[in-house]
């Protein structure tokens, strides 16, 4: 969106896991602070890299309708196995939680509470009910409510997802700002004609992590953080 | 619950009309702001009055779902038709979302604030999930998040609305505490497994007001407000 255009934006919607929390920095400190016999940063990549096949199964049929704790209760079965890496079942389902207690980049709190002010805040993540709502009692996140694919029986980046969140809100969907730090996302909500915010976080794969690509003019808006896209959003 | 009663409660839901919102002194106020010619209290008691049955012709199949707004706005064309009063549509949609910005009671901010340090809180309310996110924005109120009877297609008291948001927060029915002013909410969510407290709301109707009967020790919890209820809950 060029400087100065009209827009009438009334909510924002974020995804979460690498937009809002640091799941690569959080799962790496809690590998390390288990003592596993492991390195945490490629732990956590490897975590990570089963979630996208593990929905397309959901979204395939090829599994039924299981919730983002399953799914990565299923993946982390698997990259210990491959580790030889054996827990008691209580550890292994402490262990699985641990995306319930990422922490928020050092911005997103203040950068929300900025936003705010102006605008209906709500997370539009693909992790369970439950999950986030642990994740904005952990971060202290003052979103007003909280969206997840689980309401709709479908992962983003299906329509299902981005249309059900502006029907809750009552808004057209160019009323709505996705907020994502991945083109994907915001590519699949353009398509659904919510509006876009690429936020960079050059650090969620860890230092040197490759980023998804994207075009130079792609987005409506580009921000460094929160508090910047919230000092965009001002005019 | 008898007094040093064990319990496991990990989250509270609330009703909104008149648990945690004054719809009666809220919408008895903005008719005498408008300037109707009619009395505010009598007005708001008819209004609310063809709430239980529209939500009865859409769990019957009557009307197809409908969400609060749209109930809303059916009674409130009636209710201005018996008293004569024809306003422009722009002041009859505006009147309508009287309702997205009904007033807390004097205790409910502080005492969600207190339950907040120890429990999960979230709206349980027949109220459209945008009508609800607008009443915590207005009255500052600090939820987790909101749950409606939107996100179930079913209205309170079908058991669908209280198991699902068991459900959704990942919790067994007797690890929820229900909250309300109304002993047949309080009754559906406890033969649906869920624990109950009621809130003596005596202004809910008015000065004056009858409030639903109820008998001795049919609750686990009675307080006189939020802030009361967060000292029996520190136990």
């Amino acid at each position: 969106m060029l400087p100065g255009m009209k827009h009438d934006l009334r909510a924002l919607v974020f995804d979460v896991f690498g937009t809002v929390v640091d799941w690569y920095g959080s799962i790496a400190a809690e590998v390390a602070r288990l003592g596993l016999p492991t390195d945490g940063g490629r732990f956590a990549l490897d975590w990570r890299a089963g979630y996208q096949p593990a929905m397309q199964q959901v979204r395939s049929g090829a599994l039924p309708w299981t919730n983002i704790d399953g799914l990565h209760r299923r993946i982390l079965d698997r990259v210990l196995a491959a580790r030889g890496i054996a827990l008691p079942e209580a550890e292994v389902q402490h262990l699985n939680r641990v995306w319930h207690r990422l922490d928020p980049w050092p911005d997103s709190a203040a950068g929300l509470a900025l936003l705010k002010k102006r605008f209906v805040l709500a997370t539009l993540s693909n992790g369970n009910v439950s999950l986030l709502v642990d994740l904005v009692r952990h971060g202290g996140l003052p979103f007003d409510t909280v969206f997840s694919a689980e309401l709709f029986g479908h992962y983003k980046p299906d329509p299902e997802v981005y249309l059900g969140a502006a029907k809750l809100l009552d808004l057209a969907p160019a009323q709505v700002l996705m907020v994502a730090a991945h083109p994907s996302d915001l590519r699949a909500s353009a398509q659904c004609g919510l509006r876009t915010a690429y936020v960079h976080r050059p650090l969620e794969r860890g230092p040197g992590g490759a980023l998804e690509p994207y075009a130079d003019g792609e987005f409506d808006f580009m921000a460094g953080d929160f508090v910047e896209l919230a000092e965009m959003l001002e005019g």
